[in-house]
This record gives C-alpha cells, sequence and structure tokens, in this order.
C-alpha cells in the first residue's frame, strides 16, 4: 500500500457513473431464476449489487465444510453481464450449528437471557470462538474471490450493531476499561465510585452494566457504550485487514445504520474505504424527509465527501408496527434525496422480494406480483434517471453551516436518571436542522474535536457531553471569528459525563456572559418567551440563567421563569444561546436570528421555495421536492435546465404532484 | 366398540333436556356445606356438575397415596339427589410435591423463566414425568368412578393450552419434525432456511423459538404452534383412552375456550364425544354478543350439531384488568343465545362462590351474600326456563352461509414481520360476521379443506394460508356454482407461509379476472371508496388491484390508491373480493352484495329486528333478544307463541328492556 | 436502659430547636471542599446531617480492611462547627467485593434473574453472607464513633426496602410460615390449597411467589409480603441491637418511604427511637401537597408525636420520567407542611450536589452553579425561618378524626384477580382525606386494632381486610358512642385475604342494617347517586346494596342500580357506609355528612379559607400555605400575629403568592 492512495468511490464510479442495485441473495432461488434476475437488472440499469451477506450455512453448511460452486455461477454470471459484485464476508449471522456447538457463540441479555439461533445476528462480538470462526470463513471467501472479475467492493459483515452482556464480554470491557484507566485508582475516579459504595478493588469485580436493582453508575454504562463500539470496529478491522491482504486496489466498506445508537461511526468513519448507509426513512412520518436529510448529511461528513445509499425500500418495509407502501413519486424522491446530499448510488433491500422467511413482507425492486407491475416499472424508470445524472457521481457538497454531534455525549445525554426523559438528542438536532432544510443550506456534521475552520456557524443543539478537547476547540472556534450556537442542556458533562460544575454553560459561560443555575422541566402546559417583539411557546424543558454582560434576545414569561433570559448572545456576538425547547415557529425565528449573526445566507437558484418544497443543491445540480398533493411552479433566481426532460425554465420550475426535477444553470 | 355409535351429548340430554349446572369443587368446603349444596341445586334446577377439575392434591396428597373417600361422598350423595356428574381427570393442575421432586415438569417460556408452583397448569406437556404421573392419576380416578351411577360424562384436565419451551419440547419438537419432513432437505426447504443463514445440518441444532436477536424464522414459529397443539391433543387423547378402555358408553369431552390461539381445534373435535367450550363474554364490551354468537357457531360447526356451554359466568369473572358484573337480563340473555347457537346446557363456574384463593372475586351461582340474592334468584328462574325449553335439546340449525377458518392460518397472518400489526383475524372475521348476525342468518365456521357443498355463501374475511387442498377445495365450490367472498390479505400464503406468488389472491387471480400488486397499510388518516354509488370510509388497510375481466363493484377514491379497484366480481359472479378493512356500514353493504349475489335472504318469523335486537333461530324456536334500555315491539312474519309465557303474538311481540324472549310460530 | 426512658427526638431538639440539614457525602469530595462545605453550612443554618450512607466501601474498600481516617476527620471538623451527626450504619449498599466473592447476597427477582452490582441495594435480606459481613461493618463503626461528640442520632442502613426470590429466602420465608401457623394443616387451610390442587405435604415444597403460569395463591403472596417486611425489620433490629449495646442514649432511627408498598410500619415504628421520613412530593402534580399532608400525618401517628423530615429535595428530583424544580415558594412551603405536620425538622438528600454518578442531577441545598444562586439564598433563608420556629419543636397535635389504614389491607386490596384493578388504596384515602385537608382538621392515621377512644370519627376509606380482632375493636368503638365510616370495598377479607361471606360489609351489616350483594365495577360511562338532593356522579366502583333496617341517605339513578341505595346510616347513627366511588364534590359532601354526624367542626382560627389556601394547625401554630399564583387574604376568627414578621393580622392576614406565613393567636 506504500505510495498509492487508498481505493475509494471514485473506484466504482468512475466508470460506472452512479450506482444502481440492491442485495441480491441468490441462495433462496433456483439457478433459472437467478439467470432471469440477471436480465432483468439489466433491463433496469442495475450495475451493482450486493452478494452474500447471509450466505453462511450455504458455503458452510457443517463445521469446516465448504460449497462455493453455487457461487462461482453467480459471480460468473453478474461478471458476464457488466453488474459489478460487492461481495460480503457472511459472518452476519452464523450457521445453526455454531450455536449448538458452541453455546459460548450466543449473546446474553442485561437479563442473564441467552439468546438462541433461529432469526439472525446471534453472535457475542466478544466471543473469541464466533470470532475464529468468522474469521476463518472470511479469509476462505476472500482467497476464492479476490481476483473474481465482478467483485468490485468488499463488504464486511452486516450492519455492525450485536450487545451482549455475557462473561466475555465482561473480560473483555475490563481489558478494555485497563487500557483506558491504567490503574483502578483511575477508573474509580472517572466513575466517582465514592458514590453509593461502589469502590472497585479488584478488576475482576467490575462487570458489565447487567439488570441491577436501581440506576447504575452512568459512567460505567458510558464506557460500556464505548466499549460495545470498539469491540464490534475490531470484528470488522479484522475482516478488513483479511481482505486487505489480498485485494489492495479494491474498496472496503459496510453499511452503517444512520443515528444507530450503539455504535459510534466517528471511531469507524477511518477504517472504512467507503462510508454506505441504510436508510428507512418511515412513509408514514411527514417528517422523514427532513431526518433522511440530516442522516444523509451524516453519512458525507463521515465518509468527507461522496457516500453510498447501500440500503434502501423501494416501497414497504415489514419491521415497523404499520408498514404503508411508497407511491413511485416517494420512492424516487427518497432516492435522488441521497443523491442530493451526496449519495453515489441508491441500492435497495433487495432486488428480488423473499418469497418465505422472516422478511417475505419487505417490498423489493422486483415484487412478488413480478416484472409488470407499477412499482417494477417505477424501478426501471428510476435506473433510467440515475444513468442521466451520471455527471453528479463524485461532485461535492460545500457547506458553510454545521452541526457538532459526538456519539457520547448523545449517550451521556440520554442516559436514565436525568432531569427529563422528554429531551431527547435526535429531536432537538432535527428541530434545528429543519429551518436550514427548508432553506436548502448543505449543512455538514461534524465532531465537537473536527477543524471547524471553514464553516460561518456551528450549531450544537444538545452538546451535553463536551471533553477538554472539544471545549478548546470550540473556544478557538470562536476566538478565530466563527459563530458558535449552543442549544439548551450543551456543555453540561465532561468527557466523562460528570457535571461541569459552576453556572452552566460552565465552559463557555465567561465567553457567553451569562450563567444558568437550574434545568427546568416545563409542566405539561408549557411556557412562553418572547424573541424579537414576538411570543413563542416553549415545551418540555427551560432553564433559569442569570445574565451578566450578555445580550438578552429572548426572555421567558409567565410563572416562576418570568422574566428570565431565554435567549442570550455573547457581548462579542460570536456566541448565542438559546435555554428552551420550542416548536418549529421558535426554532424557525432561533436559527435565522444564528444565520444572521454568522453572515450566512442562501445563494442557489431555488431562493423562495413554496411550501411543502424541498429542494438541495449538490455541485451545479439543484434538486427539488415537490411534497404536495398538487403541481407547484417553484420561482428560480436564474434561468435552469431541466437534467432529466432537458426542458428550459426562464422564470420559474414547474414540479407535479409527489414530483422531483433536477436543475442545472442554463449556461448563457 | 365395534358396532355402535360412540357415546354422545344426547346420551345426557335425552332423559334430562337442557343441561344445568356448573363446575362443583366439593373439597373447597365442609361435609354440611355440601349436602347444603346439593339441596340448592335441586332447587335451582341444576342437572349436571362437573366434579373433580382440581383435586389432584386432594386425591394424591403425597406421591402414590390415594384418598377417595371425600369423592365417594359427594358423587353418592348426587346420585342420589338426581344430579349428573361430569367427572374430571385432575390432571389439569399439578400437586405442589410434583413441582419440588420434578422440576422438570415445570414449564420454560421462552426467555428461560422455568414457572413455579403456586398457581395453576404448572406442567410442561412434553414432560415425561409429568405424563406418567398425570396417566397414573387419571387410571385410577377412572377406575374407581367408572361405573358410579353419578358419572354421566368423563371431562380430560382442563382447558388445554400450556406452552413450554423446554429441552423436553425441542426433542419433542424435532420428532414431530422428523415426522413431517422425512429429511432435514425437506425442512430447510419448507423453512426456506437459506434465508439469513438458517440450513440446518443435523436434526439436534433445532430448537423451540426461544428469545432470539430479532425476528424469528416464521415457518420454525408455525410449526412450534402446530407441534404445541398436537402435544397437548397427545395429553388429551391418552387419557381419553385409558376411560375409553373402561367406560365404553360415556361421553368424553374437555373444555375448549372459543377462539383459543395455542390449540388448533379442528384437529381436536374428532376425537371428542362432546364438543364443549368455556365462553366469557365482557359485559363491558358491547360488541361481546357478536363474538359470543360466532364463537358459539364456531362450536357447532366443531361438533356438527349440539355442543355445550361448559363455563361461562354467572355475573363478573375476575381475570380482566375491570369487571363489571352482569344485570340478571344480561345473564339471562347470554345463556339464552347460547342455546340458540346449539347449545343443548348451560354450565357456569362455579357453583358456589370461592371464599379464598385466586378466583374469590369470580362470580358463581350461589354468591357470597347466600341464596336470597337477586342473583341466585335469577340463577333459579333460568333454571326454570331451561327446564321448559326442553325440547329444543338436539335440535339442529341449518346455515347456508359457511366462514372459512383455520388456526394455522390464523397464526401465519399474525407473525410478526407482516405488512401491520393492526389487521388482525378475529377483528376482521367479527367485521363480516356482524351483518350476517344482525340478520339473524345461521353461519357455520369451516375449515377450508372440508365439504362446502351444503352452502350457497361462503366467506373468508382474513383466510390468509391456504393449503394447496384449500385451493382446490375452494375452487371446486365455486366451479360447482357456490358463492364465494374473500376479504383482504386472503390465499396469500402457502401451508409453510410462504407467499404465493403473483398478482395476488394468486391461487385464484385467474378466477377473479384481477389480481393485486401491494399491500398497502393505511395511514392514520384511512381512505375511502365508492360501492354502489356510496362513499365508505376504509382504515388501516388497503391493496393495489389491477382488474383485467373482473367486474370493478368499488373504487378507491384518493391520494395513491385514487381510481383503483376497491371490491371485484369475478366474471362469472361467483367470486368476490374485497381490498380493504372497512366500518360496519361499509360491511354491511358489502355482505349484502356478497349474500344477494348467492341468493340468500332471510326467511324466519323476524324479518326487520329493531335496532338493538338480536335473534336467532334454532329448529323451531326463535331466539330474540333485547339489548336496548327500553321495551321494543319486534315485529314477526307469521303468528306466533312466547314459549316461556305462554303469550301469543298475531304480529308482533314485545320484549322487555334488557330481555329476551323464545318463539315458536303457532300451529294454525 | 432500666429506669430510664427511651432516647427520642427531644434529645435533639431541646437544645437546637428544629433540625435543619440534610445529607452530607463527604468521600464525595476533596479535604478542603470539606472544610468550606461545614462553613457553608453553619452560615445556612444547618445543624444536623447525615453522614456515611453510602460509605462501605469507602471504610472497608477490600474484606476485612478498615479505613477511618477521613470519616474521623469529616466527624471531628462537623463537631467543631457545632454541627451534629445522624451516622450511618453503612449497611445499604455493599462493595463491589461482596458481590463478587459471595453472589449469593446478590437479589433475585421473581422471574430468577440475579441482579448484578454497579448501582445500589443489591442484597438479599436473606442472605447470611451478606447479615454477616453488614453487621461486622455495622459493629465496627458503632465501636468507632459512639462515643464521638458529633454523633447526636444513629441513622440504621437506609430506606429499607429490598424484595428478593432466592432459595436464602425461600428458606426463610418456610421459618416465618412455620413460626405463624405451627403445621402444614394451619397453613394449607389459611391458603386455602384445596383450590387449585395446592397442597403441601412438606414444608419444602413451598417457595416464593415466583413467575408462575398464571395468578398466584393471594394468601401466599400476602404472606410473603408480611415475611418480607419481617426479614427486613430484623436486618434492622440487630444493627440496632449493636448500637443500643454501647450507645444507651442516642436516638436511633432509619428512614421510611411514607406510603411505601413493601414495608409494614406499624410493625417497625416501636423499634425506633425517632420516627424519620424520605418525602418526595412531585412538584408537577397540584395533588402533591395533599398526599404529603396525608403521609405526614401517617408519620406523626406511627411515632405518637414529633417526626423528623429525614429526606426531601429543595428542588428537582431525577428519579422520575420528567423532573420540574420548586419554585423557593414551593420548597418554603413544603419545608413548613412538614412542621405543620409534626416534623421538628427539615433534612433534605442532600447538601451537595453531586457532580457525578447516578444521582447527579438531584437538586441539592448547594446546587451545582455555587452558593450565589437563588436556590441556595432560598436554602439560607429557609434556615432563618426554622430557627425563628425553634418553639414550634416538640409541640403536638391533637386530632379528633383518624383514617384507619393497614399494610396488610392494602396488599389484600391490591392484589391481582380482584374486581378491579382500577380501585386503588391510596386515591381512595387521599379522596376522603381531601376534604378533611382543606377544612385544615388534624387528622391522625390509625392501625385498625388500635385504642381509637380519643376519635370522634374513624373513617376507613377502603379497609378491606379486617381481622378479628380489628372487627371486633371497631365495633366496640362504635358501640362505645364513636362514628365509624365505612368507604366501598372496606371489611371484605379476614387475616388471610379470604372472603367473610354474607352480605358484606359482613362484620358489620347487623349493625348498618344493610348488606351488599354484588361488587359493581362501574363501565366508562359511571353512573350517578342522589345525596340530601344533589345529583354526584360515582366512577370505577359501586356496589348492590339492600337496607333494612338502615337508613338510606344516597341512592343510585339510572341502568341496573337505579333506585339501590348509595349510601347508608346505621339505624343508630353511628355507622355510615358509602358504596361508591367519586370526585371530589361527591366527597366533599360526604365528609361533612360523616363530620356532622360525629359532631366534629372546625375551630382554629381559620374557618373559611378562600380557594388555593392550605393551612393546618399545630399546638398554638398555624400554618397558612397560597397555592395560588396572586396574593389572599385569610379572614382569620380571632386577631393573630405572623411568628415570622412580627406582623399583627386583626382580621386577616395577606399572604402573598406562592407564600406562606405562620400564625400564632395574638395575646389580647
Amino acid at each position: 500500500m506504500t505510495g498509492r492512495t487508498r481505493p475509494g468511490l471514485r473506484d466504482l464510479t468512475a466508470t460506472r457513473g452512479l450506482l444502481y442495485g440492491g442485495d441480491y441473495n441468490p441462495e433462496q432461488w433456483p439457478a433459472e431464476t437467478v439467470e432471469h434476475d440477471v436480465v432483468l437488472m439489466v433491463a433496469a440499469g442495475v450495475n451493482l449489487v450486493t452478494v452474500g451477506v447471509f450466505s453462511w450455512s450455504r458455503i458452510e453448511p457443517s463445521p469446516g465444510v465448504r460449497d462455493f460452486d453455487w457461487l462461482d455461477r453467480v459471480l460468473d454470471l453478474l461478471a458476464g453481464a457488466g453488474i459489478a459484485v460487492d461481495l460480503a464476508t457472511p459472518t452476519a449471522s452464523p450457521p445453526p450449528w455454531l450455536a449448538h456447538d458452541h453455546p459460548d457463540t450466543l449473546p446474553v441479555t442485561a437479563d442473564g437471557v441467552r439468546l438462541s439461533q433461529g432469526s439472525r445476528n446471534h453472535f457475542c462480538p466478544s466471543s473469541p470462538t464466533y470470532r475464529a470462526h468468522a474469521l476463518e470463513i472470511a479469509t476462505d471467501v476472500v482467497a476464492r474471490y479476490a481476483g473474481h472479475p465482478a467483485v468490485a467492493m468488499w463488504h464486511v459483515g452486516n450492519e455492525f450493531g450485536q450487545i451482549c452482556h455475557c462473561e466475555a464480554c465482561a473480560a473483555g470491557f475490563r481489558r478494555w476499561l485497563q487500557a483506558r484507566y491504567d490503574d483502578l485508582t483511575g477508573l474509580n475516579t472517572a466513575w466517582a465510585t465514592t458514590f453509593w459504595s461502589q469502590a472497585y478493588g479488584r478488576w475482576e469485580e467490575i462487570v458489565p452494566p447487567r439488570a441491577a436493582p436501581y440506576l447504575i453508575n452512568p459512567t460505567q454504562r458510558l464506557d460500556y457504550r464505548r466499549f460495545c463500539s470498539d469491540t464490534l470496529l475490531e470484528l470488522y478491522t479484522a475482516q478488513r485487514d483479511v481482505i486487505r491482504t489480498v485485494a489492495q486496489a479494491t474498496p472496503i466498506t459496510t453499511n452503517f445504520m444512520g443515528f444507530f445508537p450503539h455504535v459510534d461511526y466517528w471511531s469507524w468513519a477511518g477504517e472504512l474505504d467507503v462510508i454506505s448507509d441504510d436508510s428507512y426513512p418511515d412513509p408514514a412520518d411527514p417528517d422523514a424527509p427532513v431526518l433522511a436529510a440530516l442522516t444523509h448529511d451524516l453519512m458525507r461528513s463521515l465518509a468527507g465527501g461522496p457516500w453510498l445509499l447501500m440500503e434502501q425500500a423501494v416501497s414497504a418495509v415489514n419491521w415497523r408496527e404499520h408498514n404503508p407502501p411508497k407511491s413511485p413519486g416517494r420512492m424516487r424522491a427518497d432516492a435522488l434525496r441521497a443523491i442530493a446530499h451526496g449519495s453515489d448510488g441508491v441500492l435497495s433491500f433487495q432486488w428480488r422480494a423473499s418469497a418465505a422467511g422472516a422478511e417475505r413482507f419487505h417490498s423489493a425492486m422486483l415484487p412478488h406480483a413480478g416484472p409488470d407491475t407499477r412499482l417494477h416499472r417505477s424501478v426501471r424508470a428510476l435506473g433510467a434517471d440515475l444513468a442521466a445524472l451520471a455527471p453528479v457521481a463524485g461532485s461535492q457538497i460545500r457547506a458553510r453551516v454545521a452541526i457538532a454531534f459526538d456519539w457520547s455525549s448523545w449517550w451521556a445525554a440520554e442516559e436514565p436518571g436525568g432531569p427529563s426523559t422528554r429531551l431527547r438528542v435526535l429531536p432537538q438536532m432535527l428541530s434545528w436542522y429543519r429551518p436550514l432544510w427548508r432553506r436548502g443550506l448543505a449543512v455538514d456534521v461534524v465532531h465537537p474535536e473536527a477543524d471547524l475552520t471553514s464553516y460561518d456557524l456551528v450549531i450544537a443543539p444538545q452538546l451535553h457531553l463536551v471533553t477538554d478537547a472539544a471545549v478548546a476547540n470550540l473556544r478557538a472556534y470562536s476566538a478565530a471569528g466563527g459563530t458558535l450556537a449552543l442549544g439548551p442542556f450543551s456543555a453540561v458533562a465532561d468527557a466523562d459525563a460528570a457535571i461541569r460544575t459552576g453556572a452552566f454553560p460552565a465552559p463557555f459561560a465567561d465567553l457567553l456572559g451569562a450563567g444558568g443555575e437550574e434545568w427546568c422541566p416545563l409542566p405539561d402546559g408549557g411556557a412562553a418567551l418572547v424573541l424579537d417583539g414576538h411570543r413563542y411557546a416553549v415545551h418540555t424543558w427551560a432553564e433559569r440563567l442569570e445574565a451578566s454582560s450578555a445580550v438578552v434576545l429572548g426572555t421567558f414569561v409567565g410563572a416562576d421563569l418570568d422574566g428570565a433570559p431565554a435567549a442570550v448572545r455573547s457581548p462579542d456576538g460570536r456566541l448565542l444561546y438559546l435555554a428552551a425547547v420550542g416548536g418549529d415557529d421558535l426554532l424557525e425565528a432561533w436559527v435565522a436570528t444564528c444565520l444572521d449573526a454568522a453572515g450566512v445566507t442562501p445563494s442557489g437558484i431555488v431562493a423562495q421555495p413554496p411550501p411543502g418544497v424541498e429542494h438541495a443543491v449538490r455541485g451545479d445540480h439543484t434538486f427539488v421536492f415537490n411534497h404536495t398533493g398538487a403541481r407547484v411552479s417553484v420561482p428560480l433566481t436564474r434561468a435552469c435546465r431541466d437534467v432529466l426532460t432537458g426542458t428550459d425554465h426562464p422564470h420559474a420550475a414547474d414540479v407535479p404532484a409527489d414530483g422531483s426535477v433536477v436543475l442545472i444553470e442554463r449556461q448563457p
């Protein structure tokens, strides 16, 4: 690997343009169906499929046996059709024999229940037995197919996220803690074990956060979350290294799951060649496009550029309580939104709908009813659209606004035993992000210790935990002229989830010229604040601040908070703080205030999107989505052309009901 | 048993008329109370009591000991008073010593928790130890009392329904699977174990569906349900055979529990001489009479004629969260409804209210407050009514309409991981049954593979799973001129719960001239359809159909389904399909359409029941129930006589508020 | 201890007046912080702190080691500042090494899950190993500090309430049962084990009420609750006896938890020198002041005089789902209410807010933001108020009204398998207490077997279980001229939770001249009754009564209960019975009827409190609380002086919004 750049997504898209396809599980089908599938794939414009994710028991039907013939045939067939393969190490779901012969490979709940085979993902990430078997099968798969012409990318395991509480995990946790704290004094200090008589005298006294009589030590829980994420990462890197040894030029990925609570993707991102994500916005949730956009921005930020939508659904999923389908327009919008936010492809789970098994009711690109269906026709149409959008592949997005987000902070903020279970990090992030999304502004998601110098505005809607390094970084950013906006319950805790005492946000109160004394979860009726002469309802949460040198921008009205500052700005104008949780109207006004303070204004071709119209800019392309049930006319600041239809729009673009268009500025 | 008919309910009713009584647990009371009880029973018209259900620990206080004296005295006393006994094998609840000495007899949850003694039914149905002890005590009880003059029926165990996940069950499950599939290839194919890497290489790798990380293989779950039902049936038949050996002429029963989710009564019915049922309609549920009627129809269908209401409550139960009592009118209506739908008796749990134990707050025929109470007076009055209705015993009900229902289909339809947890089989059946019930039409419940030739209309509100035999049977029925009406999500799966691919309902789409492409669980606001010019709200569920040759009877309006067919009829008019879930107004109109198509019209003496009036016809007798709070006049098509009061009604029958009357046509 | 009175609260208050302070956990802080704390305590008027509750692992960092130096220094420092110490035996939370070395010390759930260390209270109360270690550490702590000048009170453990289901508990339960029942015949009779085949032949067959298939024997459950309470009491008394041996003159306490469901405080009260309680009224619950007042009355009744508020929160707690803070006015009112209802002090959890650990978000007297905060200023002001109220210490409250309450009755009344889970004892007590509280009447809480001769009125809102002794006691009270008012579902069960058969309330029906036949949990719409010409809605529950000689005071209207008696009075007027559950309007009218019947009228200086104003009388002092958001004028029957401001009020006292005042009658 000396002297060359690591392989990446560009290796895939350079010749193919945007990637299109999905998971393909040929082991479920007879040979003739597979042959027909390949024909249908070509007709639909498919150029990449993920193969082998759940093939372990097919490849290794009994311990040590190998059956590769079927897979040879599938890969040859795909190669012959020019369809690239993202080949999986089949380690996500072990065969039943592993569970039967080695019960220690099975995961254990916090209650001590050892889970069974019969589902999937039934492994303990710490189990040496599982690890050994997984690495063996991965090694053999890689050895056999590393040179196969179809294999264009490697896919390690699937959706890493298993949590276990067994003795092997306990032992691993202790080793991890020894590495973090050196000695028990360090651990006892970090965990504040003088509280509740928890001081540890020997490492072996420490256990995972299993079922206990009452609240468990929050730092123990926080560290266990970190340990679980790191342990899963070890599983990934061990397989990644096997691949890298024999396939230096092939990009390697594993599929992330958006804002997944059990894995810190910041620590993973550097280990992947391609950041890929599984994204399943809920068709029943009108807010799903906002969350999807934010999640896509997270992935692009993890990648530092284009990423890949590895899994999505063309219509319904089967794992929510109630699973409405998508309309063709919705399906197309979900796909194009990912492209607009930096994905270089659209892959779906899965190509052909399973007739049996636990996911038989999950939609697929080729539904049970066959190719002559509305759904499959729209799948083919999307393939054509993506082919036409090939120039988008590899193009970048430049953001002037960033949202600070960190898994440790999320974990600490929602730990039981806090002021309120109703204050949640993702809803807070979403409420601050929505006004940016509505403006079509590009937004990066950043780690609070990352280089922030390229941003004009950094917002931290609920950055609860801030390490000392993060504090220094954010203060330096502000000192250098950057504008920082903190939301409630931010900068409360340190790296160990201990309170940073003093008036909050303690590490910034001096800059802010204001300090908080008390968190005030609000009664059901909520409260109100006045900002810039307008009154806004606040709910769930408020905070009691005292302002010294700060400029008071907003003030609470009514009850015990009457007259107290609700929103303040530092004397130098570079630090803003909102001490309340509110509705969309409040956040719209507040984010506008923050953007004004940072001098950020939208400058794209869509300046005033009509209600219900979403847009996003990627490089030269502007994507416009009409979420209303009627045709809308979107005014443009400059003359544009519709890339997919070729239509020119001098002043405004018509977008059909439930429709999406892609525009580029018309060259004069 | 050569050359003679199996004993049956007629052996009991021929000399006694309708049966009246209940569970009697004399072991709870001193001898003088028992003597007084028998006097009170006679005064109330009681002619049958169930004895011994929970007497195991009384008969066998320590392992191997027998104490029968107390039971001798009770049976002698009852025989002397002319009260027949339905004597139980006391196997439903083992003594504490069995649990203590043999923990392997205790059931284990899916989480691996071994349940304890202290309640009831604490046994694993697969446990060889439990089976051996149960059969021993049953054998001795049968040997002692088979010839006792009081014993008119045998009652095997009680409410069979125990589910366990222990190692003995795992072993039994494997044996059951070997019998079903011969070899692992058969099982792996049926279970589609290529999905999620679940292929089994050895039988011992297979376990019950215990707690697992995610969705469990649906066919594994389906087969485990079948196995559990069959295993319980083995317990029943083993004891049944003991009885049959020594008591050839005495009918044998065990009490069913209506639409009980854990046992497939179709496979049981042939093994019982008398079909008996426990029925506890919820007094707080205004819809309870409809469900009770449907359940009674199920029992009559299982029996192929009269059945027996083995348990009900004269007033409140104690096992719901909130247990309102019944008014005397409600109590009488619940009893007479069972008679109207084919029961040849009314037995209640229990005769005398327990003063202690877990069911002390369950109502009884003789309440805590004693015989001089409103409740007990109404119990005596009902005894007199039933005596007067003796001629009803043994009479038949002729149905022209049937509802197809099958436990495997129910299990498959509600398996987790489907399109929606909100679509439930029983509510769907109830919504289609209600219009039939409102018309007083007799309805049979049929297995989809049963002989359907006697019906003009077969409805299948949500017959999700259809075996190949069921498909052939239903197609033959339609081909022979029968009218078949399918509800949504019907005929989707095969015997293994695998999807029947192609446009749905795949096995009938050719006949229908229409096919479905996508299930559409609806957002909360629902949707609408237009049928015969009227608009109806639909909720929860719709389906996207394409009609080729089918006649479109109804069409969706609004949103993504606008204009799509919602209700269709085959070109020959013999097959109807409704692609939506709706309210009572929609089903009223739709079922009317189906009845019209089949040429079924009500022909009884009550043609136009006023609102709130229920009626049902059994042989010559018409039962009328007034659910309103005011007296109503029910118009009659022919002159009638009130059987219980002797009053003649030339044109209309007055029914008091909360009252019930029984009419026969007046002979001119 | 011969010839002298037991030590008590007066030993503490005689020289100090009212006690003020809280839990202090110096092991969490460096030495210099502790020194600063003591200075701040003095400034706030603190005179008592509880030390050492969670110090076991600090004192015994590894088995058998002792580290007392840090505690020596803290106690010396406090002694030097004149702050008394309530020193804990540190047995509430064992060190991790105990759990690791002796897993048998860990508690087990009903499901068989052995809980882990990492939280607190992780011990099985029956474990001989835990008991031995706890007694050892307690003995050493007591030996070292019994003579320390700072130690003014001993605090045994903390919030006893652990429940376990392990084998050690099973063995203990059997011993407890042997003591209660002598032989198995006694147990089998009391538990009514003839029901459901539960007869026990050997003691070892008996287990705790662990997870079981269905309802567990209610008497088994009731006895297990009694056993658990008694077992915890053994833990307390063993440590108490260690202290008493070496510290005869120092009062001993442990902190109760109000109406705590797992411990019968009636059986504990006699074993404590000082009754102390932890009280955490929910700031989000407008009804919290009523429940707090009732709970304080319980504590005063357990003590037979002044008691001590051992823990409360100056603002938010952290263990509810949503934790609003208290305003300073609310904080002051909660403190003064406790004084008004008999507490001789106000202690809070905790002095200094933890920066880490599971309770870091619990408010404290010294918040994270430091002493220069609104919260801490109000803490200091309260210290000054309490100092000014020193004369209140030791003063008594004379009640003419009592509420009968008993833990066994509570347990039996809410046992699963009853008529309704919606009928709950505490809400019923609260609904009857509220009209008394609104009048400012002193109310004692009494055990139903206690001496009642000093009361004019005894109410029993839902005294479900009455022992034979309680029946005799209540009948004697009524016979002697006392007025007894029973609420619904009272006097239903005997000491074994068995029904007292006959018309209910069976042991009183003869006196009442009326008897009940059926409990009638009401449908959601409820019902109504007419009392004294007014109509009142009733909900949840009604009962069907028949009156013989009783005077019918109220009658149901509508539906099946129409015309039935709803409220009756015995012919002699000394026994009243209400057969319904209603809203505040009904209880206001009904309690007024009861007070009239008993001749009880308020006679204090506040006769007609305005809406939203609470008051309570203790000795010479009348405490008035304004719960409204506006200043109110409270009319006085006699001229008064405000004790804290010195202001004279000839006719009325002004109380500010959210404010509290303390008045004494002005001596002419």
